[in-house]
């Protein structure tokens, strides 16, 4: 069962980790406002929108650890990155290259916190892409069936380390197209993610060890097709 | 001056790279429709939207040699890039990590090409920013003076090698924040570059030498604000 | 047990990859002479140096799993794309940025396969470094523990993601140090590598989990110090 | 005319250099130890081995910009960051992952040294390769012309961004073998560079703008093959 906002919010791991962050307040305040500050903002880690137990073929236990150890872990240490950058900022003794050294973790982080809320966003589905998107992504692509190839081999030859498939919608060539990203911090400029494949190890090994073919068929089986094209 | 789309169009050197490699159709064809085929478009030039022989503290030669050489060779290695797609996505010896060699390359070129166009797109004003932007940023980073601080630091420590600054909005993170980018492929996912500021050794190497700081004043001084706000 | 290098050629699915890629005579050929050729050479995979049920808190599972798909994967990925230079260095429609995808592709697969090797080749030991070792290394670092300090922080670092720890001898710098390591294409140049720790996820998720903290506890328990040592 | 490393030490700018950081004694410490401390070891940068009038093709102004601002400028950020390592490493708020902010930045910076000091030091000849070298090279790659053809492209290929392009010998699979090395930071473990070429734009944009092939060509006119034949 999903969790909804409030009820996630009422859960004793989540209160206790929003708490001593100070986190709560800050969630309801980025409601209030469209901009947020950008050396003093905290994000809160948004749950799950599916139930954990829901998945075909992936494992409760591995989404679990994937949202808790690896997504809520980014946010915290970008959280804590951000922190740090005012005071950097204002000391005389940080040479920009080492500046750039905190610069580079936020960005890592930034982009970890992104694409997995993406991901999970998309999670959860029955695997059937409706009428509209299927014609779309059609067009874009020459067929669906051709889309599809492309996105499974990307994955696949990102099998055994890390990175991520992008479906995404590139503003200023205007052209919706798959992109292969080596990690947290690559990434296509100008560019609206709609479909987003997590190809880090914690993504299967726990359920798949090394077979990621395995664990592509199981991404397939559950996209939410309906969120997805809500991003378009 | 700048020359309009037209005028470009029909410039000797533009016209020949265009009709040798049937660009020129397509560019009208590009402008006929929202969404652009994976597979098999190909993406023409833009020509500098103001005058080369008009900024100041860059020389003619540097710019036209940025926009010709690294720009539009960006552009051409793009297209041939994507040219090789189909054939190698339908080559059964194609493994899916060579094949990921293909896509690495088409993301770079992405990168290149459309963050130098949003760089040549905010040059060639007077570096004034408007009171309404300058509020904005005020707003997002405590006041002008700090964004700029950080701005600047971010472009000193990618001083004598290559990446890119950038101001850019986070869709997800509701944050208007500075990035430090280590090369073309490297980008926050979701987030609209605001002001980009290139920091590759071919930006400034001609006219300054290692002098990196003089090129992140030069670059201040050109600052076309107007278009700059006009991507918020 | 460990499987002596005759043992291992006829194990039944270690002389199927042999022959049907024709390894098996060229790894005789390559015991015969001190240089093998740049663009034709095939290296054979080496076995584990040590029997896969020896380890503490290192699953056979794991552990041959990690050798078969990661390592024996790495080294036929890097024969493939051997194969492929020499055509495409000759083809003239070869553009060299296309090139370098495949030398990248290539640069990739020789840190993976050399690093792994170096890696295997330290594990099934008991742990204790020799009072010898013990004392280079507290020299260079000012105290044993503030090496095993250093080495693990960098370690948890790069939990959650992928890369290596390495402690080697820099040539230029005459230095014994750590070095924070990125992928298998990071690596500082010019130096001879003595510990090397695998912290790609593939290297406990199967074991741990996430709990990265626990598979270095375990990895230093199954250091072989003497193995070590004659790296020096 | 090149001067030896005593007139080198003498000479005002670099006696200034080196009283200001205190390295000039330990230059002589150095040469007296054979490991130097990984925490407090503090490089002195190495002249160059050759009149910077001399080179053909590459102009003085660009060679003693090259020596001063990237590679002294990496020596000093070498030191500086290494001295950072024990505070951040003694600091109980240092999270692993901004402790490896460092470390890269250390590594990147070790890079640019060993490859600038490898790079200087096979310049200053005449561009003519001995029979013996040519026959070791040719035996390993077909030909000598196969090997220069081969080192060319990847150079050709970088050009517009940075890198490296390395012959060298690695000792885990016994190859002499063109790199394509992507920055300071990327490099092909257990190997020994042989001739080293350096693509960053810093290298040739002063003397030839984006004409990288024209670089390439002086590069090879003025290889000191003698001094890269005492590197095997």
């Amino acid at each position: 069962m999903t969790p909804t906002r409030r009820e996630f919010l009422n859960t004793t791991a989540a209160v206790s980790l929003l708490a001593t962050s100070g986190l709560a307040t800050k969630v309801q305040a980025a409601e209030d406002k469209n901009v947020n500050t950008a050396f003093d903002y905290q994000h809160a880690p948004i749950p799950l929108p599916f139930d954990t137990k829901s998945l075909k073929g992936i494992s409760e236990k591995l989404i679990q650890s994937h949202w808790e150890n690896n997504y809520v872990g980014a946010v915290k240490a970008l959280n804590l990155t951000r922190g740090r950058l005012t005071q950097a900022l204002n000391d005389t003794n940080s040479e920009p290259y080492l500046y750039n050294g905190l610069k580079r973790e936020q960005l890592i982080r930034t982009g970890s916190v992104v694409l997995h809320e993406l991901y999970f966003g998309i999670l959860g589905g029955d695997g059937k892409a409706g009428a509209d998107l299927r014609k779309k992504i059609a067009e874009a692509f020459g067929s669906f069936e051709m889309w599809e190839a492309e996105f499974r081999k990307i994955g696949q030859g990102l099998g055994g380390g890390s990175g991520w498939v992008v479906l995404g919608y590139n503003h200023t060539l205007k052209v919706l197209e798959n992109y292969w990203m080596a990690d947290h911090s690559t990434s296509p400029p100008r560019t609206t993610p709609i479909l987003v494949m997590d190809m880090y190890e914690h993504a299967y090994q726990m359920d798949y060890g090394a077979a990621a073919a395995k664990y592509i068929e199981a991404f397939f089986a559950n996209i939410n097709w309906e969120a997805a094209a809500q991003r378009f």
